[in-house]
């Protein structure tokens, strides 16, 4: 049995989440879970039919995006996952989608501007935008420089990939991280009704004030930090 | 057997009607159940998922939120029911979500407009929206001070609620209430719907006219007072 | 065994079609079938849940909207479905439902626009919305003058119910009807599937043109009259 | 066992697809596949429901549109269809249907424009929007013209119909085509997919401009071409 055997079945687990949760149409998307002491992660193989999809048929792959094991291709996107393994050490798992709404966001290359606090319990800034990618860095290494354009936002904004576990591609679509790949699927969720609700708000009341930071800060609070309470401790 | 096993029962019963009824994702929500003789009320615990709650995560919590029974930590909003459970003697149940279409509302700090017979079979005013909290109560004891924020308005407007069994909390999302936890689930759903609605009829129309008061007056006798006449007697 | 068995079943089978086609939420809508020997018709009762009707239910009730058989109270918009019947001698069943686009369309106070063939495949003109009632119609026998309503908007218009089957009413919502009450049903879904697409059309394009009248009479003849070709003979 | 047996059951199956990717209501719809060497096309019967269509429904037709084997007449759209087989000669399906977002796209007269890599995968193109056809077009031989008003548009555009595999017709709804009928399937969804994620973009921000050339042609290589790495080879 392959050294990966668990690894595989997680990441086969949290792929099957996705079009459960509605969030992939076809082949739409991609979840991938690290072995940060292998230095390898697994990832969906490409193009492969959701129905058809089997643990055995998920790639292990290291963080220059180079194939490990597994007989099929792994992912388009894999370079961009393997960037953000490479360079934000504390992540899981990541997760890709095209889901309706935090698509339509990206296509309109627009933050989703906090608005409530079904937001705020999840991420106290805007979910970030990042600017379409230059003409120089599509034709060079594509999906590599994507896991770029994602790092370097953060770096322009301030931004800490374990505060903020999500990122919309202008143009083009989502990605969401977390400590497991669990809560990477559980985000992905979360943005795809957080951008359904800010685009009813945004379109039913254009001028529609962002959330004041005290409520912010509060529900923040309520969820993280040694005064917290949600949840079960 | 716990003396509160059949409130517990309602209230799960109740909490597991909120994801059939598609009015919540993941955690998003809480039902509670009162039981006025004993003064006290059931609550979902905080946190936990719909696919794995059971009757025996169910909390049990007096008129200052304070747990009396369960091994669980009761949902965040507790002291919010506590608030309402202690000021509106009538009121047997109460129902928190983040509905879409409310929240969607809520977020955009505005009332919803009574537009149409749908909305006036159940109240004949506008779904009143409560403003956004001063920073000092957000501050302070937010979900205590979060109670007195809908109850302040309702008194506001001279609004009964009894009359009136729903509101929207500005940048947060609604609550509902009814003289059983069975009702307000149906009002949960019901502003919902009447959200969506109107949320098409002032994105289609935006100066569509309010209902006129001799139909707001002619539904709300159909359903309510001596000579109501809908439903089985 | 009654003698309005069968009128009841049929009358049973249709109302449990519109929770099955989405087009109703809780008691929401009603389906009545006639019976134009007997000069009854059967509707449902009022405020009955779907989930607990059964075929016993459905009540029996003649052209001046008396219960004729049943043990329970007929639909409160009973009078309107009689006054229908009355006066249109061709109809053989009447639906009304809140669904949710049709109805966005009702409280808009707006005729939905013919945009396209889905809509000219089944109706030539535009969907008519009834205006609002004067407040001395509501004050009176509301539900009878409900349905005068609609006679007179057709009437006014110069529309034959045999060739539109269906209205909005302002700030209320739709009815349909047909040859039978199967009809009826199918009207519904596909009145509500016209009033989504109109809408979605209206919002993307505010000046979206009504379609040209080679086109509406086109669609039309495909499916009416001696030169038709579209279904099996 | 007719000699187009297999031709009928590839048919009928992807027919049925259809419904259950939300594509149609009702009879809304028709699937076709051809056998070039017999130059015969199995098409949808008009007017069939799909909860009782089987494989036997299916008709044969040749490429003037005239019915060679079944008991049914075809589909109202069949010389569509016809038209199409007989022009491109390199396409294996055809499939029309009224889905909602793309027919509503449809009835507005656009182009649905590219905005995201979701389209782009799929063509590099707007979705092209046929215009209009002429009074004269329709009072003819109107379902041939409408083929007609397909080619002629791709002409006068400059597409080729094995890159762009999708078509709206204004005021009416879409085609998509394929080297198999399967294909034609997939591109259905996809259309419908993608037309409503430009909607959100384009109420959400009606300036919202097009994906960048750069951008446009990575994804198409991505899928295309020598060079193409996505999927399995």
């Amino acid at each position: 049995m392959s050294q990966y055997q668990e690894l595989k079945e997680q990441c086969y687990a949290a792929n099957m989440q996705l079009p459960q949760l509605g969030l992939v149409l076809f082949t739409f998307g991609n979840a991938s879970v690290v072995d940060r002491e292998k230095q390898v992660f697994a990832i969906k193989p490409s193009g492969v039919p959701y129905a058809t999809l089997t643990a055995e048929d998920i790639v292990i792959v290291d963080f220059a995006g180079k194939p490990v094991e597994g007989q099929k291709r792994p992912s388009s996107d894999t370079k961009t996952h393997a960037v953000l393994y490479a360079h934000w050490e504390h992540i899981g798992g990541i997760v890709h989608t095209h889901s309706t709404y935090a698509t339509a966001w990206a296509q309109a290359q627009l933050d989703i501007p906090i608005l409530g606090t079904t937001h705020a319990d999840h991420l106290t800034t805007d979910v970030p935008c990042a600017p379409p990618m230059s003409d120089q860095m599509i034709a060079g290494d594509y999906e590599h420089q994507t896991g770029w354009q994602i790092i370097n936002e953060f770096q322009r904004r301030g931004f800490s990939p374990a505060e903020v576990e999500m990122v919309l591609l202008s143009n083009h679509a989502p990605f969401t991280w977390g400590a497991t790949v669990e809560k990477a699927v559980y985000n992905s969720a979360v943005l795809e009704e957080v951008a359904r609700m800010a685009y009813l708000s945004c379109t039913l009341r254009p001028d529609v004030p962002r959330l004041k930071d005290a409520l912010i800060q509060k529900h923040y609070d309520r969820k993280h930090g040694v005064h917290s309470y949600y949840g079960q401790s």
